[in-house]
Parts: structure tokens; C-alpha cells; sequence
């Protein structure tokens, strides 16, 4: 019998299929042809991205050059651009402001052909490091609200190059989605007085049946309602709301859990394409009681729909304690 | 300069980015193999799937024979199953029910090569009547609170079978989106004393700048704040809540313009991929003042990636009123 389950936190409904898994394996990896071609991300093609924000790893007082470890540019095709103002204004009934924020894109090796779940931890550690330092940067400009970091991985998944990078894209308001985690997470904490995160944390460690992996410091799941076979969710076990938030020693555990997550992945599901999202607490708050920041890993396995677009429920053929229990012993 | 729209039903935000149109035109249609081969769905072949519940145009008394214009059956892959009890439990901090439902599809034509475009306006009536008379029947059970129908054409928009046909999920609860469009509506006819959907037929009438078709009891526009390119609403024009409470007349009136818009995305972007889903009001409210049934077509040109997911934001690179003045002129 099909089971309807409720993500805790927002309140999402997915249908777990499993005797939908009758139909022809609905996660076969289609394999995507290599391209090849010029790549505007390889060492040497410097010249061919907007200036670098940031650099690692480069010897020499050199910027743009080729001798770099991880580098982060602006999106040639930005979403949103940097100058200029919001501009909020009406149209009639409908609302608009200007598409003011910033895209960027954050080159995670300068091997070609390196995908991130075969970077060393340290490279990955690097990547990470990335993250954090951009977002304290941006962060300073008072029109941003929030910065959601991102990866597309394969051109299912959105990727239109190969080269192995993450993405961010700062906004003038916080999205959606966030938002309706905060409230969830406010609503659960304002009659719990916990967060709900740390109890999910909490319970998955006791049930043990969704549990893929974990170390000292960080854990991954697969969510009681994951929208996506095998997705799976990457958490710090203390409460943290903010990944900025983090020191030197826990960017590295995370590297290194990650790096076992998405080698655990592969393995599975080898060179699927994926998505993963860093949620984090709004810019404008400071250390928030009820929020807990972590990453959702998704891979491209299955397609949105009318009936996902229709009503945001999702179908998933793949109960969670399946994909993890499968996942854990890879 | 790329612009932020926000829907004035639910909020949502969408970033308008055109210049990112300057990337390799995201749109082109990739053609689709045909995969040929044995179809359950065509006539003939009615003992392939499970028996009908319901069928039009069948002259003898002769249910599952191959005589039907029109032929309505349970899924074979359910998502939901419709014998049992919902059973709603916990499991520690978790919710979830068994996976009660009706899962049913929609054989719009016996002809294996005519897709939903070409269909005769006739035709395409009888398909709006199945969608009208299946919802009226499973009504009927309690457990069920919301029927959603929706089509999917085209592999990547998540068609598994090539032979015309939708699909209706009967749900025992209401779903995210369409309770969120439901608070929505409610929010500004709180404040306006007026239907949003009727308030944005007007402005668009009036405007006329996002108008792609219409005829005296429909009309077809690019909404505002689009999450894909082409995407289209088809709404009545008269304030109406339920898809449910059209007569004979109206479906064939909604048959016409829906026939007419088909025919002008498919000149536009020959066989995308696409999906369409009712929006109509849940089954157990009779007439509501603010909320008004539409149908929204979302056709397959762009992908779902790590910043959609991640924010509930859509990035289009097709604004609105380009669409419309391209689809309105074809």
C-alpha cells in the first residue's frame, strides 16, 4: 500500500510508491555524452570569465592568472545583476522590482575532469571555505537578504558546462521556500521549545533506519519524506543556524562526510545527476534558536510533472529506509 | 535589466532574465524518438488494461469493447490505491497515512497518432466532459478531498505512454499549492472584496499586452509572473469556482479556445513537451466567492534546477508579454 507522508518542517506531502517501482526502472542513468570543447572554466582560459572575486591557493600576487587551487568569478549570464536599484513598484494589480543581486560561480578544482565526489577532502574542504567567505563578503551589501548556494551536477540537472563548479545567487528578498521553513521551524519551537532539526536529528539516530553515514560532527539522512529517490540531507549534529557560523575544523568534517555522502552516491548511482542546496538562516538574522542549517542533495532521477506541478505534492518510488539502507552499505 | 514579478495569487517570485536569453536558446524542442511498439491504450487491446470506468460513444452494450471514442481507466501503476482506510499515525516526530486515492486515465482519442492539438474541437469537448463526470463520480467517496487532472505529453515532460491521454489523482487531502492559491485568493478578497483571478482577467483585457487568445466565455493569457516560457492560463471569464459547475455549452466553448491555444504553442514550438493541470476548487466547497477554476499549461523548455529547488524562484528568460505577442500573432 502506498504511504502519504508529511515532511515536518514545512508541511509537504509525498506519496511513497513503491509498487510504482514495477514500471520500468524509473532511475536509470542516462549516460550524457562529454561534450568536450572549449571550457571557459580550465586554467588558461582566465582571460574568458568576468574578473575573479576570489581566488585560493594562487602563488604569486597574480589575478586571473592560471596557478590557482579554486577560484570564484561572476556568472557571464547572471539571473541578477549587481548595479542598481530595487526600484519596488506596481503594476495595476501585479508587483515587480528590478532584478538586483549577484550570481557567481564557484570553480571547485582546476582539473577538468574532475567531478566533486572524487576531489580530495581538502580540495573539498576548500570549496566549502568558498562558500562561507563569499557569503560574509556579499553579505555586506545591505540590499541582499539572502544568498542560496547551489549545484547543478549533469545536464539533467540543469548543468550547461562540465567543468565541476557550485553556483550562488544573492537576493534582495528571502525565497519562498525558506521562508516557510522558518515559519515551520518557528511554529515547532514555539510548542516544543526545540528545534525541530535537532529532534530529527535525534530520532534518526536512535531509529537507525534512515541513516546513510555520519561523523563526529555531521550526519546524513535520507528524509522521512524525501521529494526524490535517494535524496538525501547533510546536517551539523549541534545546533547551528548559520554555516558562516562555522570554524576551520568543521568546514573540514564537513568535507569530509560530504565527500563519503557523495562517494556513497556514486557508487549507486554512478555519475547521476543531482542538485544539491545549502539552506541557511536570512542574512539578517543572527544565531536563530529554531533554524538549522544543512543540505539537501537531490538527485535527477525522476521527472517534475503535472501532478508535481499541480500541487506540490511529489511521487517517489523509493522509500527513504530503502535508499538509505542501500546507500549505507555502498 | 532582469526583473522580479511576484504572482499576485501566491506570492510567488519569478525572475524574469531575458538577457540570459542571449545563452544558446534554451527552448530548443529536442525531438523525441518514437518508441512504437505495443499500445494498451489503443483499441483492441482494452483487456491490457484494468476494466473502464467509463467510456463515450460506445454504440452496444459491450463495456471494455473497442468501439469508444473516449475511454476512461484506472491506472495500472496506481500512486494511490482506492481500497482501504486512511489510517493517519505518527511515527515519533513524523506523520504520515496509507495512500488512499483513485489514480485514473484519460484516453482522449482511439486514434494512436492524433496528438491533443489535433483533436477536433468535438472531441476535445467529450475529453473536458470526462474530466467534468469523473470528478462528479469520485466526489461521491468521502475520504477524498481534492481531484487533481492533469496531462503530461511528451517524455521529458513525464509521459511514459505516446497515445493522447490525462491523467486524475484523486487525493484525501488538499494539496500545498492548491490550498496556498486558496489562502491567497481568500487574503485579497478579504481586502478587495473581489476575486483575484476576475481582477486579473480585467487588467489583462484592458492591458492587453499578456492576452493570447479569447472567445466570449474564455480567454488565455501569459500570467504575469510565469514560472516557464509559453506557460498559459486558460480561465472562464465569468466568475466561476468549480470546473465542475460548467454546462454543455461552456465545455464546448472551453474546448474552442483551448483547441485554438494548443494549435498556436504547437506552431510556436512544434511537439514540446508539456504539462497542463486543472486548477478547480476543493470538493467539498460548493461556490466560492474568491476563488475561480483555470487551467495552467506549463510547456518543457527549461529545467528544474539546484535554485528552483532550493528557493521556490523560477528564473524565465522569456518574458511574458514577448510570449504572448509571439503565440497571439501565430
Amino acid at each position: 500500500m502506498p504511504e502519504l507522508r508529511r515532511d515536518p518542517i514545512i508541511g509537504r506531502w509525498v506519496i511513497i510508491a513503491s509498487e510504482r517501482g514495477k514500471r520500468p526502472y524509473d532511475f536509470v542513468v542516462e549516460k550524457e555524452k562529454t561534450k568536450g570543447g572549449f571550457c571557459p572554466l580550465c586554467p588558461g582560459h582566465e582571460h574568458t570569465t568576468p574578473p575573479e572575486v576570489l581566488a585560493y591557493g594562487r602563488p604569486t600576487h597574480n589575478p586571473n592568472g592560471p596557478d590557482w587551487q579554486l577560484r570564484v568569478v561572476p556568472n557571464k549570464f547572471p539571473a541578477l545583476v549587481i548595479e542598481g536599484e530595487l526600484d519596488k513598484r506596481g503594476e495595476g494589480i501585479y508587483d515587480k522590482m528590478n532584478g538586483i543581486g549577484a550570481h557567481e560561480v564557484i570553480v571547485e578544482t582546476p582539473n577538468h575532469h574532475e567531478p566533486l565526489s572524487a576531489l580530495p577532502v581538502e580540495q573539498l574542504a576548500l570549496v566549502f571555505r568558498a562558500y562561507k567567505d563569499r557569503i560574509i563578503d556579499l553579505a555586506r551589501d545591505m540590499r541582499f537578504k539572502y544568498i542560496i548556494v547551489f549545484k547543478n551536477f549533469g545536464k539533467a540537472a540543469g548543468a550547461s558546462l562540465e567543468h565541476s563548479h557550485s553556483q550562488l545567487i544573492a537576493l534582495p528578498i528571502v525565497p519562498q521556500i525558506i521562508q516557510e521553513e522558518l515559519d515551520g521551524c518557528l511554529r515547532y519551537y514555539d510548542y516544543k521549545e526545540r528545534c525541530v532539526f535537532c529532534d530529527i536529528i535525534r530520532q534518526e539516530r536512535s531509529q537507525d533506519i534512515r541513516l546513510v553515514d555520519e561523523n563526529d560532527d555531521f550526519i546524513t539522512i535520507c528524509p522521512f519524506a524525501p521529494r526524490s529517490p535517494f535524496e538525501m540531507w547533510v546536517l551539523p549534529k549541534r545546533h547551528q543556524s548559520r554555516f558562516i557560523s562555522m570554524d576551520d575544523e568543521q568546514l573540514f568534517q564537513l568535507a569530509k562526510l560530504f565527500s563519503s555522502t557523495m562517494k556513497k552516491l556514486d557508487k549507486i548511482l554512478p555519475r547521476v545527476p543531482y542538485n544539491f542546496m545549502l539552506h541557511t538562516a536570512p542574512l539578517r538574522d543572527s544565531h536563530l534558536e529554531h533554524y538549522h542549517w544543512h543540505i539537501e542533495i537531490m538527485p535527477k532521477v525522476s521527472t517534475v510533472a503535472g501532478f508535481e506541478w499541480g500541487t506540490g505534492f511529489h511521487i517517489n518510488t523509493v522509500p527513504p529506509e530503502e535508499a538509505a539502507s542501500i546507500l549505507k552499505g555502498s
